[in-house]
């Protein structure tokens, strides 16, 4: 449960943890926007409050998660170091009056980070009640990895010197012999926001690097402290979902479990959908958006996974906030369970009347009343008791790769502007779950072992380690187009894409265009033909081919590849196409699967199976005929779960 | 009269004046652009032309209204103060080149502004031919109300200081325990700019509200220094149409009568109509904006509303610029008249053949031919002559409350992207005049004796002691949803809302959700089934419901209550469904109405009866068998108008 | 060729050479971007291999193009001086990192440009290989003509002060009286960013203006160094498409060879025509588009232009990049032929794997294979073999008048959003080239004798001189909407539009308007109804009308009226609309036409005929019964060129 004392009369806190154990709920996360209450003025600290909070909590029954509240500077830190402020790509100073408002690259800013954390680990370190901690809150949320201070000058030069070593080898990499860029020292090189045109990619490139480490170093001086002061409770930092600002694996390295924000309402409208699945999906969002994002934030958190803001009803933050359906509280909680999370925090216990998020819903309305989530989550406490306990999620035998750094040169060169790698990803992982098909993720440095099919959306940078290990694994490869596009220095390969995954199929990538919103591109797969647009590349193989274009351009050239270890797809996919892209791998991976689920979703976790309808009309679960039900049966309504063993 | 003698070369006054006359002009408007040909250097005056220009126009038979110059600062006085100019949200100063560049918390300028005004004063302050002044001109035009510089800043502490007394009490108002917001004094305070993520709603609106009192004081400096000097004339300000950035009835408090800006061919394209409505209007404007205007003006001048310019034909500021159709100078100046206008001004005499508004039609081409306007002026002069005399509009018997508090809540906190305040209150409006029915506009402090029918489309902030008066006064009212939603403090109110609205009518508002263009609700009401859109609520009652939504997501919830004395309609509704809502309330408020007039408009100013044709076909007039016709008939054109009385 | 031997290692560039020489190509252009790698550090020069690379390309049998390298000021000069960085229009500078980082105003980029320039002119001035210069590369790419710096405030005033003599001048032809805008010195003056709104239009377009005659005088200072160094080599600029930010023939003045970027791909996209037609010439480009700029900037070229950089294949700067169909190379080299260019270099010899650009092809693959276009150009040069040498260009029997300050005119007063002179202009080119009929450009200084034909889509600002030498040339004339609307102050002229053009046609503008995107106005001409939009005039005319408005608004109202001299059309037209409009004034003119050639193109260089299909489907070509063919035949494929002699 997401909880802030701080916002509600000292009154009110016995009966609102009294409330929430008798709803069932069991943990409690509380103190990361607290500063300003803990320390009123420098080094005037005012522990009493939250003293009584965690103890009216704890006693009452809940486990405390106590955040850092770094997420919100104090005034009275900004009016004394100014510094901190972050600065945006125009120049301009991000002022004080909301959150967030601190630059990762000021040394002031961390070493008072440092100082409030090291202040509150120590106070409460060992406390009885506190059982685990987040760090900050919410990296990336409001535009904050990347600021153009000062101070993030001078730490890129030095950034940038550590990873060249020379200058010599840095103007070989950002190729400034291109247009006089040369530089003759690390002193002589800014940021690249404000130029007459595009920096050079690696330039682009190695700034969001450098801010991804920034965050992960940040980050781990809190965690180090906590760790020094708080034996053996998990650190967790709540990420926001499918940000891809930062690497968030590296800095999942250095927590025990990943938490994250499920938020599916805003993620529908601002997603990947069609206008009229948005229409479809309207109030229970997007059906893998979720899904995908605890299976990736499994991956962040090396197996650990929490929800630490589970949506209760409309929020305030979309350009439009519909509420969800009835029921969906109780199936997203649902949801998360299944693909392995062990804990879910509702946002926010109360709706608060006042200040920025009034708008957003809370379990209890702002009144105190019990609002529709409250009654769902009393819904689901009871349908947990019915299950067995201890079941894990396993290992699936399909994975994804999704790979930061392959964002990142999407995101600086993306020579088509309707290509988002975002919704390519989406799409393959929903393409599996239509199917039926557990998935992973997976990083470039993740154990391989044991999957049958690892699928690679758009690993534009492959590293010659993965790739080496890949040669090794037993598992067949699907590259989708763009992998291999790019070196570790966003140079094109020597002898041309995919680089190095040419050790898995024999192709090479002589060409590659972007084609506009308007037009579409046939392929012939087996007899059908199929529409994909968006990106094509022209590729020569002496492998299969497997489907290829058809028209006007370049008729007959390979669309799909395939070799006995790994199959390429030369165009931007989705639908029908990737559909029986993806279909066809899993056959020839020795996978079995169901067919197309449509707006149900099914998934496994340790021996119970669960089914989610996401549709409009009732369907039927895909259960053997001895399956024994926990929850629901055969029949799932809309908005339903069910959970059974076979 | 628009007229700018100091654009003109002297020998054309005179001819200028005695065409003014010739056509039936009888005042005319001058100064407000002049301060540079006045003082060309600081100190130094050269009244010598002015006197000219008065004494020629004045002697012609002309009434001078003489405005004050201070929308365009001239250069010596930017250059020897710039910290006059205004600064915008991006920190940005906004140079001297065009007009409106001073801030109107610049108190160098606020002196400058008293110096010019009272020399301009006591000259002509007991002038034989200065009728009436004009205060500055177009308050708000350019985006220049906010103006974010230091010296904002500063009045903007002060101001809050006053408002809140102490800052724990700013603290509480702005919720400032939320992100670690806290301030330690006023001194600490910013303004709402470049923050990182958006402002408390409490800040946001405070600065309006700021804002919106700097320019009141501003403009009560002038007129007080007037009306020092120049007993008897009536001071007015020309305001723009539908602008909210700030209070205009607070402004109109300080003068004797409300002008405005009739712009309709730019309103049509800007405004609330799709597409197709749009292109059906396209040469003849919204048909509801001007009256809107008209009436709305009426009460900031309590009572008294004049015309300040008149688009006489195309004009220069509109992303297209279409002209209209022939007759609708006349057509507009009647309608001008019909809804209690005293006095029509055209913008501009003759059209400049120089500078920024060289696409601005005239009265007159720049080579001084008269252009369809001006034979249009000379029509409705000889029409006016048949007419009686002492005509006064009277009061109506539904009102509709627009409260601007109410619009800057939705501005700050708007919750869906597609949420127009402007186009709900404009919709309501235009419902009730298609069934032919008489509108005031209230505030929240005005008189509501009378009124039968009181609408008010989203009166956020609703204010105790007007739901006191609503409670004790015989109408009957219509809250649109949101009402009462937040309170002066920008909180949902304790017990939710409708917070005091609760008191007319017993509902309690448990959620709301806005809603993406793309998707509709279906609303049952009276056995028919209607579509809106946009923003819906949840509804709590004991009262009874008179519509309900249909569909898969709260089927049956309330969307339209009633107690007897308030209906409360819990969707956002235009079209059909606010057809049937607004018609079905004026039964129940006993009042008549008229079958929907399509393209028709009819109004009453005393006995005077008036008809308008805005549509492309020929109209039936609604009037009695023993009507008696001044202008028109029975049948009217398009683009016709009709005068009769009963 | 393009060429950058500094991007490459030596021991490529020998085989380099013989390559190019083996494919047939004859020109190479080096250096433009190469100041870094010239002088490293502030006057150490490091010719020696830039000596190895033009005897490299020299003694292979190519004759060199040596860029000056300005349009890429290395870093050391920025430290140094960063008074030399652009400033854009929110003030902001524009930082190193990419190319064009420098402001033109800046006296001393001024200074080290013609440095620079002097020691490559004195080096490689008689240089047995040197053949030709390049100044700079590209003026206006990246937005960069229009430089907001402290040094051009002080230049524009200058340039001002000797426009106008005194600042009375400049308050008369700015308007200053308007809104008390009145200058007392030329000091006081500042550039028209960053106002409350738009400034006076004289204001503006004469810092157009200012901007243009700094591109101007930065260029000819580089002329004037190469000539005195370099005797009888030809000087080039290497322009961008379309570009109208300066006064393209006031530069080509000092230059002998007009050179320009021939991209299709990306002109399509970002171009005039419809969504629908844009996929129907996705791989082939707007078949107008390179025509019309090879006639163009033969005109800034006074009659000699070459293409300095034609596209590969898919390159890299817009939203989407498409790949050209294959064969579409061929062609575009040959239709640059057939308009009159007399070399053609490709954009680039090969792909780089690095920096900026490397999504842009090559004749060449990065890894040295030859890609498509190296086909294609071995193709055009085995053709060209065959062909009688010495064909030239004639001058065309049609003239169009593009005229910058017009240009200029519109932009800065467009009065409607959708006005686009740019697509005004080549739909007027468009529709001649479809009836088969050649067309030059002229401009007003231009030599006019000998057109049977000009047009003029919209000359607004029409020069007494150029008006007084149409009136005794025997060409008839077509003048478009918007012709001789705005005398050079920027006014309207005395006497109404179109100034000086009634004297070729006794015609009055009264009334113009703009029209937005969903209107359409219906014109009848000879008995058809046709559609247009955008913008419509009312115009009183003694002479013959020759279509008329049809509709509800000023219905019977002059649409095109003729004299015995001119025709003057009072709507923006295109479609079926104007190729009525230009059909009939070329049967008007006496010339002869074709019937409408659909996606064919045919135009005629000396006895040589040719005819390109930019179609989908075969066409026949309108050769003469005993036409003798040299490439192709009779029936065309797409994307095929046929050539032939009648
Ligand atoms: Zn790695
Ligand atoms: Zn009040
Ligand atoms: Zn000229």
């Amino acid at each position: 449960m997401c909880y802030y004392p701080e916002q509600w009369p000292r009154g009110k806190w016995a009966e609102d943890a009294r409330r929430m154990v008798e709803l069932g709920l069991s943990w409690v996360r509380i103190g990361e926007f607290a500063w300003a209450k803990i320390e009123p003025r420098s080094g005037e600290f005012h522990w009493e409050w939250l003293d009584e909070a965690i103890d009216v909590l704890g006693k009452a029954g809940l486990k405390v998660i106590l955040g850092t509240p770094t997420a919100a500077p104090p005034k009275w830190l900004v009016n004394r170091y100014p510094e901190i402020l972050p600065v945006d790509a125009t120049g301009a100073v991000r002022k004080f009056g909301a959150r967030r408002h601190y630059c990762f690259s000021s040394r002031r800013y961390r070493s008072e980070a440092a100082r409030i954390t090291e202040a509150m680990a120590r106070r409460y370190g060992e406390h009885i009640y506190v059982h685990a901690w987040q760090t900050d809150n919410e990296y990336g949320d409001h535009d904050t990895i990347y600021s153009y201070s000062a101070e993030a000058v001078g730490a890129f030069r030095l950034w940038l010197a550590e990873r060249y070593g020379s200058i010599d080898e840095l103007n070989r990499a950002w190729g400034t012999s291109f247009w006089s860029m040369r530089y003759d020292s690390f002193e002589e090189i800014d940021l690249p926001n404000n130029l007459v045109e595009e920096p050079s990619p690696t330039h682009g490139v190695d700034f969001i690097r450098f801010s991804s480490d920034q965050v992960k170093s940040f980050n781990k001086a809190q965690v180090d402290i906590i760790r020094a002061h708080s034996p053996g409770r998990p650190v967790t930092h709540n990420f926001m979902s499918q940000n891809t600002d930062f690497d968030h694996y590296r800095v999942g390295e250095d927590i025990d479990i990943a938490s994250w924000d499920v938020y599916p309402m805003g993620g529908l409208l601002n997603g990947r959908l069609a206008a009229k699945d948005k229409e479809h999906y309207l109030r229970v969002g997007d059906p893998d958006q979720p899904a995908f994002n605890h299976d990736l934030y499994r991956a962040v958190g090396r197996g650990r996974v929490w929800v630490m803001e589970q949506q209760p009803g409309p929020v305030n933050w979309a350009a439009h906030n519909q509420s969800p359906a009835d029921g969906m509280v109780r199936l997203w909680t649902w949801l998360a369970y299944a693909h392995g999370v062990d804990m879910v925090s509702y946002f926010r216990w109360r709706q608060a009347p006042f200040a920025q998020e009034q708008f957003h819903a809370g379990l209890l309305l702002p009144n105190s009343e019990a609002d529709q989530g409250y009654l769902e989550v009393a819904e689901v406490v009871a349908e947990m008791k019915r299950l067995p306990e201890g079941e894990v999620r396993g290992k699936a035998q399909v994975a994804i790769v999704l790979d930061y750094e392959s964002r990142w040169a999407t995101r600086v060169l993306p020579q088509g502007r309707s290509y988002s790698a975002s919704a390519v990803a989406l799409d393959w992982y929903s393409t599996v779950a239509r199917l039926g098909v557990d998935v992973d993720f997976i990083g470039q440095h993740s154990d391989i072992a044991g999957y049958k099919l690892i699928l690679a959306p758009d690993l534009v940078i492959a590293e010659e380690a993965f790739v080496e290990r890949l040669t090794r694994a037993d598992a067949k490869v699907v590259f989708g187009a763009r992998s291999g596009s790019k070196t570790r220095d966003m140079h094109i390969p020597e002898g041309l894409p995919p680089g190095p995954l040419a050790k898995l199929i024999d192709i090479s990538v002589s060409r590659v265009e972007s084609l506009p919103e308007f037009h579409s591109e046939t392929v012939l797969y087996g007899n059908e033909a199929y529409e994909a647009g968006g990106w094509r590349e022209t590729v020569r193989t002496s492998e299969t081919v497997i489907a290829s274009f058809d028209g006007e351009y370049r008729n007959g050239a390979p669309a799909l590849v395939g070799s006995d270890k790994a199959r390429y797809l030369a165009v931007a996919a989705n639908g029908a196409l990737l559909d029986k892209v993806i279909g066809d791998a899993l056959g020839w991976a020795g996978l079995e699967s169901l067919p197309d689920l449509g707006d149900l979703r099914v998934t496994r976790r340790g021996n119970l199976r669960f089914a989610f309808n996401f549709g409009r009309i009732p369907a039927e679960v895909p259960a053997g005929a001895s399956a024994e039900f926990y929850v629901g049966g055969r029949t799932l309504k809309p908005v339903d779960v069910a959970i059974w063993r076979e």
